[in-house]
């Protein structure tokens, strides 16, 4: 949900999707060839609990094609993240740690500043939120911990700014000026995303050193929240909550006259003309059908509310870990359960 | 939601609906004639804030034709239902007032339970607890209340027995063990419905004297509560909040091809495949292609926490209205403002 | 909370307890002797994270000195139970569960419906409903779970009825009606309670297999929740939440003035006139000087709304435990984190 | 609750108000006289729906023995303010309105940022943070809403900081860092207060011109939010919500001890004695007696949560009254109902 979210913004006649992994398969269907993209590297690593996927955009050839900053991405893949399953959660947000740490330079006296994005109130773009209640925030005891506690934790602040319709302030201009007077050494931003593919739902964290670059390339002028807009480094860590229902229409036709296709002849003609058309017509033609309802419909599960809850805890979790040097998971069960 | 809601159950193929509106577009595109059904009576209102539709099935060839018991559907619709728009909300709450009164027979001395179905952690299936928490009840004020108050209120008690997957136990169960114990001369239990059409989720109110069947013809064992069930008559009101996903597919699909068609003569043979295609075999295609998630999916406004808020509100204070007869509107926004 | 909570009661002119513990206390103080009381045995044990204190209530004599119930009133209490303590938490769920398998009779086949008492709009009065969204309920499940797990879980329900002013049902009459439909084996009640001490506040568990007898002796008509009224045991679980203030006021000023006292000989002709005056006297009096406002106020830690959250965990874990005969403590790790 | 909310400090030895008018009756009390207190100007006005007293601190004298920054206190008092009663409220926001835009200069291109201090998870310290929910925000519709429109309303933002244990940021530092984003002509800080008398909570609006001073003179060096530090003129709007429970305690015990006396000539040695007793001292006491639970004990009504609403909902609508100029009762039913 980065794109569309705060107030209407044009709508992108292109399959939606905030995940990498999604707009690296977009682009190779574009090019109709299973070969890597130019300017962009994959590593793949399967453990036993989840599927690892590593994008990472090399250059500006890479960076167009992907429609997507130069940097990298890593996804954390499990059907897992969705069931109530504590141990392998466990597992997950010590995964999900390391990466945190992998992607960013911390020293002991770093200062952090996490950022919960998105609307409270619509329970699917919640993630941002429901993870700061759970962020161990820390700054503001300094001095006053005990040194040998004091020696385990780094300086922690947190913060959900809201989205503009709520504050009638753009979400960047509240973060630019809390990191004004806080100085982190890094800003850590979560959010919701919007999938293509209704599988991955709930099932996906995405980290990133690119920042957060919300409606990229939609004509929407939102304030990027990256080094450059802020200062300082900034990690994005998100997970896919809904499918925009315009996108799960076309991909399931696309599959529907493959399968029709596959079982007769008749109709090629037609499927031919489907196949001519381009993706953005179809795609248009789709939401000129949905609309006017097209912006403002979501595909969620039944279940998002208990997954959003559990997802938080995870990523809260994951964060603690990877920001506090001397902290267990079992330090983190004594604290957050 | 009176489908599929509380465990997984067979997957129905056919566009879903639980609106007698919709039963009947469907029962007309079947049948392939705008003719009016055999055993069903069609009456229409316009007012200048809503649509009144009555459906009134006559007899057996009505009911199997619409797949609904026999008995009056009275809808209410209105684009304003979504908006925040107090003006035409009070309009509403007093037409849907009259309507229930006009489907019930209360005397002065007739007690009344309000039961709201669906389950208060789910949105879009929260409508019913949270008109519960608006209802006046005062069943337990009798003999408290001064005598003249005691006069302009019926004896109204509400309860929000929750669903099968919170509470271990079918949900009629519990209602026909309160029932038991009070004894009311009218139920009236309000839940949160399925539409097949996006432009009806929250801008429709349906209410019936036939009493709730979740799940009709689905195979679904759940106890039916009705006046055969409980052996009190059962008022039913619900706002469609969800559309199926399966169904906003093979909708939106069938007006694609539409259009395509009218654009090109190219493809004819295959839509005409697509159109000798059983709209059933065309359903159950799509259902195949979005398993495994089709049961688990919705489409839903991203609005929808706010606008149930609201309906909720509406419907409360309709039935406040009817049950009570010595309430007015002022004393309405004084109560439950 | 099981006093005064659903509608205004008559006010019991005595420092307000619900634990028998300190009803033992004040019916000490009243006999003038730290000798224990008759008809009643008092086994005391502690463990490394509480202290066990049984209440053994032999007889009508002891029934009537202690205004409870002849039966089993056994107490936890710790101040980690306030504390976000996972260990001790576990050590304590594993001891409830002992204690709550002790006061009952359960064979393989048992069939037991949760209750969780109280109003979820009041946060100390939520413990009840809380306790029920963490239970495992299983008994809508019988036929559809594999052998081998059927058979390490016992058939569960759980309802929250609601308070009187929000159904406008007596809720024993709600219970009753769903224990007729049910036949359970045992009803487990989960309430939310007063206590004298504030240091007992959320770090004190009682348990008993006497019922919930709600209002004992206020002259309130409300039907008591035990085997005589429901047909079957009822096993009571609570937390003291709050203290009411003005029996923390009158504690409050009986140490103040010992305090004065033991400082001067001066004002002693006061002190002996309020020690002469009979304890109900001068909790009369501040009865008398806090209205309109006593049965209103209630004194509560600020943290109560995350402690209750943890007490609930606790709780229901301890009654999962108690009643699944399979399940280990990962397994409830697994399900209700 | 604006002193001891953040973090523990150090406790100050005398009833505890956040209200100007009980300050003011304090310094008469210790002054032993009712005569009007040097620098201190007092208006009062009977309305049909409340009372309206004004406290005008003159100078540094008067400001010295209230305690309190120079300038204006308005306090509107009702017991209609704990109703459900809507036509009272709707006076009482015309009312509240009307001295908001007597305390502030704007014109027609002010910008004017809401701030809702407090805690959202402790409910009755959630009032702000519920204001916050309904205030009309249009900052972000510049230039989008139609120019007729546009004319009516000021531009306005609105945030909810929340507390420093939630984000490890001083309150102030956030509030600091968006003003100097924004560029706000004025800001409105709403907070939850603590008064001294049990009478008032729920049933008083404060408003003063003197800005925000959490904790004044206890040491506490929290961030004063007034003109001098923001660079912006603050309008602070409170409601006290709790009553400290040693302030009701000592407060009790006087009124007890009064009545006593009264009733008897024995004891008068004591009585003296307790007279004699430095305020401070018999208060240092009860806060000893109390002692370690005296910071985390509050005295609040049952019923809170649902005249917190309330409150929050007569506060942001006197506010949106008193911001947008083109503003009437009817559209405001219609925006925030």
């Amino acid at each position: 949900m980065q794109k569309n979210k705060e107030i209407d913004i044009p709508w992108n006649f292109s399959p939606r999707t905030d995940l990498a992994i999604e707009a690296r398969e977009l682009a190779q269907e574009e090019q109709k060839s299973s070969e890597e993209l130019e300017g962009v590297i994959l590593q793949t690593k399967q453990t036993n609990v989840c599927q690892i996927t590593h994008v990472k955009i090399l250059n500006e050839t890479g960076s167009q094609t992907m429609g997507k900053p130069i940097g990298n991405y890593i996804t954390i893949e499990s059907e897992l993240l969705k069931e109530n399953d504590i141990t392998s959660h466990e597992q997950m947000m010590q995964i999900v740690a390391e990466h945190i740490a992998g992607l960013t330079k911390l020293n002991k006296k770093s200062t952090i500043l996490v950022v919960g994005l998105g609307n409270w109130n619509i329970t699917p773009d919640a993630l941002g939120p429901k993870v700061i209640e759970k962020i161990l925030v820390t700054r503001h005891l300094d001095g006053i911990l005990p040194e040998e506690i004091n020696k385990s934790v780094r300086s922690v602040a947190a913060i959900s700014p809201g989205v503009m319709g709520i504050t009638g302030i753009e979400t960047g201009e509240i973060i630019k000026g809390v990191v004004e007077k806080l100085h982190p050494d890094l800003v850590i931003a979560i959010d919701a995303l919007a999938a293509r593919k209704f599988s991955r739902i709930n099932a996906t964290i995405q980290m990133s050193d690119t920042g957060v670059a919300p409606g990229a390339g939609v004509g929407n002028k939102r304030m990027t929240l990256d080094k450059n807009s802020l200062g300082v480094p900034v990690l994005a860590l998100g997970v896919p909550t809904v499918v925009d229902a315009a996108t799960l229409i076309n991909d399931t036709m696309d599959r529907m006259l493959e399968e029709m296709i596959a079982q007769t002849k008749e109709g090629s003609a037609f499927y031919e003309m489907l196949q001519s058309m381009d993706t953005e017509e179809k795609y248009r033609l789709i939401v000129e059908i949905l609309n006017p309802y097209v912006g403002n419909m979501f595909v969620t599960p039944k279940e998002v509310d208990a997954v959003v809850d559990r997802l938080a805890n995870i990523i809260a979790n994951a964060i603690n870990i990877a920001l506090h040097p001397g902290i267990t998971m079992e330090d983190i069960n004594r604290f957050t359960y």
